[in-house]
């Protein structure tokens, strides 16, 4: 059995099972919610411990799915219940989605708690939950050496209070470029960035989907594209993975400065990059190490000049 | 008086005076037009040849801006008549722009010849007419060293036979990513360009506004993203602007490989970042060799992991 004190990031996030429709094909109940993409990805870099909780009817192949990554899942609950069900559709730009129908079920009441193993974690990533929720489980972790969180539009409009109080507790927020628009009213997203760091964190990563990502910190500025690709599946859960696989990276090398998050950044970026070739956790479940640093090392050529 | 035997690189494409609105201001009857961001651009690098046509009313001082950024103008035909013309406003979003209206005047008997000089230029930057008279100067180059030739969507439909012919005579053709997804049928880019490439040329760099730009070859793939600004003023010619600084910087460093391109790529992203922070050539007229250095420096450090 492995040791939940062995984590060296914790993730607290949703469980879902997901019903996706893309142009090239379309999914019921795969695995989903950020959690999974997130555990996911870091699981390539580090031991990472998984906080959710799934209903009554999830299936123990999804576990199995968890726990051939390595993943830790004493922090994952089971109530009584159905799981969190998401369905959504891509259209020809799978930048934009349409989501059909939101089944919160047990997550309705998800009382997010880090068991004591996980409470001295050095990483923690508070995925996109209620902003009192990650509250709530930020003030459980005794001594973090680095928090992320991410958020949606949906905290930004009903819960701007509590947001505003979480962004300034953590070292790192996440959210895409409409998110950072909506959040701060700056239409520039250098400004956006800006306006953010100047409420607390040290960094700030700003998703653009398939135009990649940018890194704001006060001693710099990185831009990234995305990892080019012939073909997409689906893109859900690439903000997540990308998320995942940086917090995992940063977990495992522990360099936490401009140099070392922007490395994080780029695999963060190349996990996802194969994380929407496939549906669900498809593509990471057949992902090797060897795989992501040839690709990073690809990527690394295409970008500079 | 600049000897016209002394240009290394040839302009071919409109000339016009254009009314912007964008949320920073409204400009009427500014210089504009392909020829005018791209030959503004490629001075910065190399002696550059201007072929286009202005009308009787154009005014003394457009002329004199082209003279400052040392453009020569042996090549630019004056008619009788009016100046192309065009009008257009940007939302919010700028990346999307709407066309007011759109005056050919004497741009529409435009033949465009390049003068005697001209014909042994080394390099040759056909930028968006149609691709008829694209053929037709190109035609007139006697041994050109890297021909390049940009496009847009009324091409695509309406003379689709002659943009094949001249596509499979160019060594680079630039386009924006509509553009590329028209063209070819491909929603992916990465196929896009791999099908262009199939059809003749060495290079094709697919644009694609403030989300950068692709550059494709059958020997490599080359991704930047644009250099983030805190504000965009105006984006027209952002294109032209990047294409011109490219083929300029091409001409003067002579390397025409992987990775000269690369860097003519990333010089050209950068000129154009300077030219959208203001109206027109405005920005262009007061940029500084040590500036294009400095922020090329920059946008290295920017995209390095």
């Amino acid at each position: 059995m492995p040791n939940p004190s062995d984590v060296q990031l914790v993730v607290v996030g949703s469980v879902g099972l997901d019903t996706v429709e893309t142009p090239a094909a379309r999914r019921a109940d795969v695995l989903g919610g950020s959690v999974s993409y997130a555990c996911a990805a870091a699981s390539f870099f580090t031991r990472v411990g998984m906080v959710g909780v799934v209903g009554s009817d999830f299936p123990d192949q999804g576990l199995a799915v968890y726990e051939r990554f390595g993943i830790d899942l004493n922090g994952l609950q089971r109530a009584a219940g159905k799981t969190f069900r998401w369905s959504g559709v891509y259209e020809r730009d799978m930048n934009a989605r349409r989501t059909l129908s939101t089944e919160l079920n047990v997550f309705a009441a998800f009382q997010p708690d880090l068991p004591a193993a996980y409470r001295a974690t050095p990483y923690l990533f508070l995925a996109n939950i209620s902003p009192e929720l990650q509250l709530h489980v930020l003030g459980q972790a005794e001594r973090p050496r680095f928090t992320a969180a991410d958020t949606m539009d949906l905290w930004i409009e009903t819960a701007r209070d509590s947001l505003m109080a979480l962004i300034a507790k953590v070292n790192m927020l996440t959210l895409n470029d409409t998110e950072a628009r909506q959040l701060t009213g700056e239409s520039s997203l250098v400004r956006a960035a800006r306006t953010v760091l100047g409420w607390g964190p040290d960094f700030v990563v700003i998703k653009k989907g398939e135009h990649g990502s940018m890194l704001f910190s006060n001693s710099g500025l990185s831009v990234l594209p995305a990892f080019p690709l012939e073909a997409v599946s689906d893109p859900t859960g690439a903000g997540d993975t990308f998320a995942g696989g940086f917090m995992g990276f940063l977990a495992r090398e522990g360099r936490i400065d401009e140099a070392g998050v922007r490395r994080a950044m780029a695999f963060g970026s190349v996990v996802a990059s194969f994380c929407v070739e496939r549906f669900s956790l498809e593509r990471m479940q057949e992902l090797t190490e060897p795989e992501i640093r040839q690709r990073f090392e690809q990527f690394r050529r295409m970008v500079s000049f």
